[in-house]
């Protein structure tokens, strides 16, 4: 429920903060209201138009990025599903939060006691919130959406999805809202990506599997291509609600008034990108178009992480960081293309389903990347929808030694260290963690790492001392 | 709430069940309510006197098997306090109830959404539920008491919780009651036992280090003399209080009416028991007294699991058993020595800590064991409050080679299947399942379990395929 002293002290806690950061912003206007959008896609890694895949079609997605900042450099803090949503709706790394590994059946993971996310945030503040596919985080009281919005024709609807938003936003009143926009696309079906529904209206984008451009994570078989381009319809159906959406916050005349977020929660769904930290599973896209940014089109090379998130969306929101947050705000940086001191980023995954425990944690510079494998005497795990992929299965039956570049060894045994020079490997397949000609950069990111795990109160921290 | 016409359909049950198996129970009289006090003690072993310790004092539990039957070979289907309390609760092993591990802080395990335990079905059916003590298990809803007793001077005043026990006793309507009593006794404290906190009017047992037996699963040091004396005093001061709600059951008259259960919830909290599905860790004590009962000073040889209280205290209440509940009453067994039809328990071990992922899986039948060690390759975890206690501290410290018969490295490392002829080697020493001896036996018990793992659908089936 809205209470109408809680919005005054919003009103002028958003005044005093605007006050504040209005230059450091270069703010072109001040917006009447601040509204958010923040749009979720599941599993898109980097198939986008506008980060340069020269195949996909995702118009709205380049449309988004032609009117904001599109982030070049945007890291997950960890490539599971409710883990990530958990960052991204907390602030915290998920070892913080507690959101160690999926929500939903027997895994079951919930975020600790005392959790509040941005929807709890934004809604004390006077907020109107809503939600409309994907929800995946628990507890429901720690995610708690004032209004969950109902769409008919099946998850991968995207056209009622949109209607749905469109509805919500169009329902503006004098309270600001939030509204999060959870796409079920392009994530894996039991069998397939969902291309085989019936969506009245929707723009279907087909492609053919020998026009896809096999990445070098994995091999180009024709499973793979055939996947690949069933996914790559996936995220172009995706791409047409987001477009829809768009469409509806510049006819409801609130563009100017609502900041638009689109990130991804983590990496595709193929063998070597989701549910690990390599590049293809972290390495994501985050756009943000804010009405009071100055310039267009920006592309912006800063390290970003995940967490930045919710701080971004509390400074727009002029409100103040929950204690514990480890993020921070995005928006000084919509503006330039190489804003100084966004250089570091880390990473943290413990589970995905509950039976597939691999706790690895991460630090990425711009030129190296360093995993600490607290379990690496057990084979890595893939996730269900992964093992039952035509990719994997094709592998398994073939007997196949590599996939991609990296080989099937080498991604199901892993070193407990792993240090890549992303500069000359950015396939991250040679690991320079035992050659001695990199021993003193080895310690300095072990003790980056660990102060990180101090500073972020890591359960795991533990390892360190008790074996 | 209570409502009437509920407690009427309880009470109409339970005649029905009464006329059914008074004559398979050969009871002495119908009890005029069927009242239930279910004391768990926590981290208690097989140490009191009525199971054969000749050091322990603990008259109250000798007397209440004199009254009633103690089970000499009762059996915890997992050695860690949150999940073996949900097994207690729920007639489930805990891989199916999904409390996989510890309730509290950054562990956060919780209980599958839908998971009702006996709190919850006894209240639906009229019953009053109260619950002193220890609780620890998640989420709340899922384990749901009506009132929760308040009891001042700290969680070690045994005194104050039988006095809250005794008024929620007195305080009986016509409504039959559920009483939980948790008690903190016999678990460590942060250092030591609790020992040195004032408890007025209670009786102060000691034991001096050098009277102690040490078992054969310990190393006979100084620290763990002290440190057991420590323990025995914690157990009789648990005894103690377990005796002013024995004397206040009896004093309210309510004898007659109310079955009383004792039950630890894993082992002591010593390496190589607590967390281990070795016997000391899962062998545990269980008396239970029922005013039914024609027979008293019982000793019952069925091999029973804590899967069976659940199915035992809805059977005594007369209702029916949910569906998916896993174990069986009780009341059957209760006069007779050895009744037919109880030979093996399961047991499922998955977490402790969140940081302490150790999946295994158990079968235990009157001659062997089998155990199933899923994530092998790591090292065994021990619990903080394990690994900081003077017994492991002085191991390490000294750099000892064996903790009691058992290697210091065969604790820590363990194979992926272990096979134990407990007729010969007690202490579970000698491994066979590499002995070609026993093929036919090991592949029949890995058949059992597999086949009790289906039935009682645990996520780590997976493993079967997937890895």
């Amino acid at each position: 429920m809205f209470h109408k002293s809680t919005l005054r002290s919003y009103v002028i806690l958003g005044v005093i903060l605007a006050s504040h950061t209005v230059v450091g912003r270069a703010a072109s206007s001040a917006p009447a209201a601040r509204n958010v959008v923040l749009i979720i896609g599941d599993d898109h890694g980097l198939q986008l138009g506008c980060y340069g895949d020269a195949v996909i079609k995702t118009p709205s997605l380049d449309r988004l990025a032609a009117q904001g900042t599109r982030f070049a450099n945007a890291f997950a803090a960890v490539s599971s599903c409710s883990p990530s949503r958990s960052v991204i709706l907390t602030g915290q790394f998920n070892h913080t939060n507690g959101q160690y590994g999926l929500a939903h059946a027997a895994h079951n993971f919930n975020s600790l006691p005392g959790v509040r996310s941005l929807p709890n945030l934004l809604a004390e503040a006077g907020y109107r919130t809503g939600i409309v596919g994907k929800h995946h985080v628990n507890p429901p009281e720690a995610y708690a959406f004032e209004e969950q919005l109902c769409y008919p024709g099946g998850q991968r609807n995207v056209a009622t999805m949109a209607q749905a938003a469109r509805k919500f936003i169009a329902a503006s009143t004098d309270r600001p809202f939030f509204l999060l926009v959870g796409f079920h696309d392009p994530h894996r079906d039991k069998t397939g990506f969902g291309n085989d529904g019936k969506f009245p209206g929707l723009l279907k984008v087909e492609y053919k599997p020998e026009d896809i451009q096999v990445p070098p994570w994995l091999p180009d078989t024709p499973e793979v291509r055939h996947e690949l381009a069933e996914y790559y319809e996936s995220i172009s159906r995706m791409d047409h609600g987001i477009g829809l959406i768009l469409d509806a916050i510049q006819q409801t005349g609130l563009e100017k008034d609502t900041l638009v977020i689109y990130v991804s929660d983590n990496g595709p769904p193929f063998p070597g990108a989701k549910t690990t930290l390599y590049e293809p599973g972290i390495h994501l896209p985050l756009i943000v178009r804010s009405p009071a940014q100055n310039r267009r089109s920006v592309t912006c090379q800063a390290m970003v992480s995940f967490v930045d998130i919710t701080p971004t969306v509390l400074d727009w929101a002029g409100l103040a960081l929950p204690k514990g947050v480890a993020g921070r705000s995005l928006l000084p940086a919509l503006d330039q293309n190489n804003p100084a001191g966004w250089d570091v980023v880390y990473g943290s995954h413990t589970f995905h389903e509950v039976t597939m425990y691999y706790p690895m944690r991460m630090i990425r510079t711009r030129t190296h990347k360093y995993i600490l494998n607290l379990a690496n005497c057990l084979e890595y795990p893939l996730a269900s929808d992964l093992w039952g992929s035509e990719a994997w299965q094709g592998i398994l039956h073939r007997g196949d030694a590599r996939c991609g570049q990296r080989t099937v060894n080498a991604l199901l045994h892993r070193p407990r260290e792993e240090l890549y020079d992303l500069t000359k490997d950015p396939n991250e397949i040679h690991n320079l963690a035992a050659d001695p000609a990199n021993a003193a950069l080895l310690e300095q990111v072990r003790g980056q790492l660990k102060q990180w795990q101090e500073n972020t109160r890591d359960p795991w921290l533990i390892k360190y001392t008790h074996e």
